[in-house]
């Protein structure tokens, strides 16, 4: 076993060490699926005034404009493109997670490596590997301090990502085992962002920022600007200073055997994860049923304590409120059959319709159910009773999304922002993405014509 | 008493509200001071290694050049700028201290604020009163959370350093009380920087992103994009999270009556402050009896233990290492009478007449002796038996430098690196620096011509 005192450097080698082949086939597979995915939510989010705000604020400084904020005409230098497309892919909270950690891991790598692969006209694959290395350092950092950092109140995407975005970067560049170990250090001496945030535009600033600063991390440490050598494991590194739990193991151990970037998952509802299972029974009662919403005299939930706890509001005015109101989710669910981001816009909050059949749900929760599952019983004004029961919800790990929901969820933000003739080319080539020669072809196919 | 919720925005509301002359004259005298102080070791430190690295890095994402690196002649735009006067400025560990928190107040603020007053062509009174509440703000809120932050294992000069950039920046853009806010809370959620990082150029770093940091946190509140209202206090904000003490009466107390920014202290010697009532004692035994390094049998200290701790490193190879050597910087003090850069150089650390003299110190400690006090006895070849006592260390609170002796530590660092004469026009204009219609001229006297 590696001496627990080389846990950096140890990390840093591998990533060094790492080839393509080296990665299994179905992690490979994985990481295409991540990257149309983040696509999806970047161009999807492109649009939202949170985008507008950031490049207002930071335009002025960007340095040559090489590099594509994705589904706007803009552009930025790299450390400025990695912000605003982290950001935009985090900005609808529609993005993917690692269920272990609640990380949403490509937001944060995918921004970094697809920028500087602009700026250094790398290929696809080159991306698809970097993007695979970064989100496997930042999950399994994440493992070794979760749960006690998230719970202690940080927000785990921006703190781990950092160094999924400095390994990432730091492989694009070609960094040696010395200069992989500084830009380890150097983002873990970045790693911050409070869950104090949430709420506001600066949740989304988290992913942006961590990609920004693990690339400064890699550029810096590619010119020779020297760091600690234990910045993850020192009596004053990161996993010491941030956590009170430090399982370097999940780090080290069955490195380059077992794949954490294999487990990632895609939500395919924009909203809490909580709330998941319930719009996926609401719909399927929907598509099975054809119920209106007149003739719903009553929708019963019976839940898990932390859906009321996260997501109990009762009367949201906004969409961004709406998002955290389970009684909301699940009318609009019924009603529209929708759990996407036109389900949790101003519009849909204040539907008449909407507002109507959310003061008829009601939830009951209890201990003993898990939070992935969910029993629902539909009451229609003629007195039947319509129960579905859903065992784990759809976009977790035992039902992923498949390729062809992943392409619906894609269509559905993308053609918002760039019309649907445009996101469907996009869809294409995105998962195409291994075979460009020059991702940065790509990148400007997400350009607004 | 303020309610304790509202920290963040009590604070913000006095930096949006205070004027220059609600600064007592003192505290505006100390704010020059500090400036001058901060002018010489910026230039100090520009010609070091870490700033030539730190500029391979990151130059190729500059944006427009508007901003001076002081004492070089590049130019990066104001963000790039900051995080480089932030490095040269800390790279000699020769700057200012805030002695009850140990802060180094004025490189994140002082970095920020000029680069960002030539951008905005506004007057050395304009960064004065901005550098003045920025070093109170940080100085502030490390009271705040002292000593439990720093002992857990934070560089306080980046965790706090953070919020005083982003104040001072936020008064120089003339924030209202909501964006002043927000921009705290954007400083909260970037708060980081470990102490891991020591003996690496990544210390340096950290002042300098402070700087980069909170400037942009000013400029995304200036441009609409909101955060918390409660980024200090709030329960997953930054007081909580990094700190298991919060004291926010630190924090609002006495605000505007009582200034911490008049509290700066500055170094004269350029290492660890633990070392220098030895050095002081030494020079004032050199200047009094003219002894030779030949002619000393021992030199026997008596300290706090703190300073072998620290400081016990007995066969120093390079300059950087004599920092840590109180055995050398003893000797050099007796031998040369010099704590300045030059005493901590690799000449110096392997001199024949240093080595041979620094094997002849004999420290014995004791935890009856303040850290600031020590008793020096120098013992002859003939058997004399030559004593000082020093209670306070020049530099202290109690033995501020005088305006002369910062003037000797200005020209001993900067004529270094752009020689004699423009170092003295240079130090003649920082003194004058509220005169200044428009800072960015003073600034541009620092480029070597």
């Amino acid at each position: 076993m590696t001496r627990r005192q080389d846990v950096t450097r140890a990390l840093a080698e591998w990533i060094v060490g790492c080839k393509p082949s080296d990665v299994p086939e179905d992690v490979q597979k994985q990481g295409v699926r991540g990257f149309v995915n983040w696509m999806g939510c970047a161009v999807g989010g492109a649009s939202h005034e949170t985008a507008d705000r950031a490049l207002a604020g930071v335009t002025q400084f960007s340095g040559p404009k090489v590099a594509t904020v994705l589904g706007r005409t803009e552009r930025l230098d790299v450390l400025h493109a990695a912000l605003l497309n982290g950001i935009t892919s985090h900005v609808l909270d529609y993005d993917d997670t690692h269920l272990k950690t609640i990380i949403h891991p490509a937001g944060p790598v995918a921004s970094a490596a697809l920028a500087v692969a602009e700026l250094k006209d790398l290929s696809g694959a080159d991306v698809l590997h970097a993007l695979t290395l970064g989100i496997e350092v930042e999950c399994r950092i994440g493992n070794s301090v979760y749960p006690d950092h998230y719970d202690r109140g940080w927000h785990i995407t921006g703190t781990t990502g950092v160094f999924g975005a400095a390994a990432a970067v730091g492989k694009l560049l070609n960094l040696d085992a010395q200069r992989m170990t500084w830009a380890l250090s150097l983002a873990a001496t970045q790693s911050s962002n409070l869950r104090e945030m949430f709420g506001t535009m600066t949740k989304s600033f988290h992913p942006g920022r961590a990609a920004q600063n693990g690339a400064t991390a890699a550029f810096l440490a590619e010119a020779g600007f020297d760091s600690a050598e234990a910045g993850i494991e020192g009596r004053r590194g990161f996993a010491n200073i941030l956590s009170s739990k430090q399982d370097y193991g999940e780090i080290l151990d069955t490195l380059g055997k077992s794949w954490e970037a294999g487990l990632n998952s895609y939500k395919p509802f924009a909203c809490g994860i909580v709330i998941h299972p319930t719009i996926d029974g609401c719909i399927q009662i929907r598509d099975e049923h054809g119920i209106a919403p007149e003739e719903v005299e009553a929708i019963e939930l019976f839940a898990h304590p932390f859906v009321l706890e996260l997501t109990g509001k009762t009367e949201p005015k906004t969409g961004l409120e709406s998002k955290f109101s389970i009684f909301h989710s699940a009318a609009c669910a019924l009603a529209r059959g929708d759990g996407s981001p036109t389900a949790f816009t101003d519009e849909a909050a204040n539907d008449p319709v909407l507002v109507g059949l959310r003061r008829r749900v009601k939830v009951e929760t209890s201990p003993s159910v898990r939070e992935d599952e969910v029993t629902i019983t539909v009451v229609t004004k003629d007195g039947k009773r319509i129960k579905k029961y859903v065992e784990h919800a759809i976009g977790s790990v035992d039902r992923p999304l498949s390729n062809e929901q992943l392409e619906t969820k894609f269509m559905n933000q993308a053609k918002l922002v760039i019309g649907e003739k445009q996101a469907a080319d996009l869809l294409a080539k995105s998962w195409k993405i291994g075979e460009f020669k020059k991702v940065a072809d790509l990148a400007k196919a997400s350009v607004p014509a």
